[in-house]
């Protein structure tokens, strides 16, 4: 498996900190945003003697919660239905794992998140990519770009909605198109829907559960990691009204044998976050949002188009290669003592060339150090020997 | 990917329980034993803010923790060789997708824990056996047997030590003999050493990482599950000296990007578990193991060796076939409103119709419960049509 060109920077970034210059992290998605605290008082009063093994499938009053929860958003999905897994990550392996065998394929637009890559070599399965720009905004590639892509391996297209890297926000028209492609040739859809509640925009978010006529067909990928700020309780989902596929993941996730009880614990209480907890980081990211794009379009050569949704968005920079003005910024860049940590986009990308002048970036910092942050980026482009 | 057998009868032993009879579950190593206070502490007293997600090799206050921890037993290992997993069953597997290529081959004594297999199968490897039988308490086959399966394919040896599901502990000289196979010819030795602290013998516990000469060879396979009653937590370990194959395992760690937070939390407080708690829990062992062993031998027909570790142990039953006598105790028997869940062997051997007659007890009930639910299997016993 390759290394991606975010992991190759790490150490880097380490090595920075070592000589005591603060790395502003822009590239992952770790929000900085406090877990409810409904989550931490379940924790204080978990009333059990034996730590045990909970259903292979999950606690069965978090998959009724979850239900409850995805009632909200009009997805409207039996318990039996929700499995609950070690984050959205065991979700998209397993998914992968039971539905395709080595050498099947499924079709991703790219730029996309790199571990889908990893999970499906893990499965012996191919990502094949059709490429979305930043020119329009990362909107859906004509369905002409798949129908060529359409080959008798192909089992399914992923989609990731908002989406990460880009932010993007798929239209009702875009999904209808997808739901076309899946119906016609028969696939499985994946849809990746962990950001449904960062949506910065007045037309509705689409769950992949909204398109009429393929609710057989679709595997939803969920998790909690994102919405109450607790990636490290790696609860996730997946959801499918499939029955025979329903029975394979079982499969997988028996002999895994459970779940993370007490992260399953934590992700119940979390469910019952208040809405002021969720408007107020809601608030927050749209604030972060507009203050990380404007900023951006501001600083000569940069250019950002509006994320929709999620809280990342992709940059083009004028610079000869991002991966290494990354690698610099890190290795020989510094200004006030502080330097920036980006995501290379190449690593989103596998059509080789593709987003070499862009980067993702992550706003899940506070305004300020969002600021701090672009302004070491402007002076990093003054003095990056590779400007364009 | 095949259902084993002992998943095929939990829907009849849910029938059974809706039908008001109470179920002795000795089919699962699920213990009643308690947690340790330390880990309900470690909940109780989590200052963080965000649940965030923890570095993909693990918390390194627990891998420091850890090494302490198997300084006590003799294993010398970095922490750097530690890397955390959700559970030993996410050990296992990334141990197998990180040393194998599809068709390659690893070497088990059978009977074996079934989830190698579908591991084995996730990672498009072969699980390929040697047998070992009742008749001399499952000590390992002979080295022939070994050698006649060995092919340009075999990439390991698999053990379990001590051995789930037959309580055997391979001695010195086994150990020594295994070590020369991994040596003769090339291969890894994956260990699995869960139950460590469950040794009922004289004898020494012997660790791969005890053996001369093949430390970079061994893949050590641990679990916290087991020896604190935390299963449920899913935190375990793959240790390894092996440089390549660290890089490899990680990558498959960055994948999924962590293991669980608040798990790892508990684990690392559990290893302060008191002298006194381990000693109960094994004092506790020690005399359901003999309560049960005795009380098995004196059943007319009955017949099991002397486990030496692990809570487990198989039986010889004098019926025509162990997994119609489950599935028969669970549908159509019950004494005094009761019945048993015993685990068929068949699950736990891939060679056709070996183990036949033979079931696997976990003996994670208090005495009192064993002693009932042995007498259900007397009646049982007395009254099952295909008796032998």
């Amino acid at each position: 498996m390759p290394a991606s060109p975010i992991r190759r920077l790490v150490p880097l970034a380490d090595r920075a900190k070592a000589r005591g210059i603060k790395v502003y992290h822009l590239n992952i998605g770790q929000p900085d945003v406090p877990t409810p605290p409904e989550a931490f008082e379940a924790l204080k009063h978990i009333d059990r003697k034996v730590l045990e093994y909970s259903p292979s499938a999950g606690l069965l009053s978090l998959r009724k919660k979850l239900r409850q929860y995805y009632k909200r958003f009009h997805i409207d999905v039996d318990t039996d239905d929700i499995i609950v897994t070690s984050g959205g990550s065991e979700a998209v392996l397993f998914a992968f794992m039971a539905c395709l065998d080595p050498g099947d394929e499924i079709i991703v637009p790219e730029p996309a998140y790199a571990n889908y890559m990893a999970f499906a070599i893990s499965a012996g399965a191919k990502i094949v990519t059709v490429s979305s720009s930043i020119d329009n905004g990362f909107e859906l590639p004509p369905v002409e770009e798949f129908e060529k892509l359409i080959s008798p391996r192909t089992k399914g297209i992923l989609i990731c909605n908002p989406n990460n890297p880009t932010g993007y926000l798929y239209t009702m028209k875009e999904m209808l198109q997808i739901r076309d492609l899946v119906l016609k040739h028969d696939l499985f859809l994946f849809s990746d829907e962990v950001y449904r509640e960062f949506c910065y925009t007045g037309a509705p978010y689409i769950s992949a559960f909204h398109l009429p006529g393929i609710e057989g067909k679709v595997v939803l990928i969920d998790s909690v990691s994102k919405r109450y700020n607790e990636c490290g309780i790696r609860i996730g989902a997946l959801i499918t009204k499939h029955k025979e596929l329903k029975a394979n993941v079982m499969k997988f996730c028996q002999a895994r044998l459970s779940p993370p009880l007490i992260g399953q614990i934590v992700a119940e209480a979390s469910i019952d976050a208040s809405p002021e907890y969720m408007l107020a980081t809601y608030n927050e990211y749209v604030e972060r949002r507009k203050f990380l794009v404007d900023r951006i379009n501001k600083i000569p050569g940069c250019y950002t188009p509006i994320p929709m949704g999620a809280f990342y968005t992709v940059v083009r920079l004028p610079v000869d290669n991002a991966d290494r003005f990354c690698s610099w910024c890190l290795e020989e860049f510094e200004f006030e003592g502080a330097t920036i940590f980006m995501a290379p986009a190449s690593g989103f990308y596998t059509t080789p060339g593709r987003g070499i002048d862009e980067v993702r970036m992550a706003y899940v910092l506070d305004k300020t150090e969002l600021d701090h942050a672009l302004t070491v980026l402007e002076e990093a482009l003054k003095a990056y020997p590779g400007r364009k």
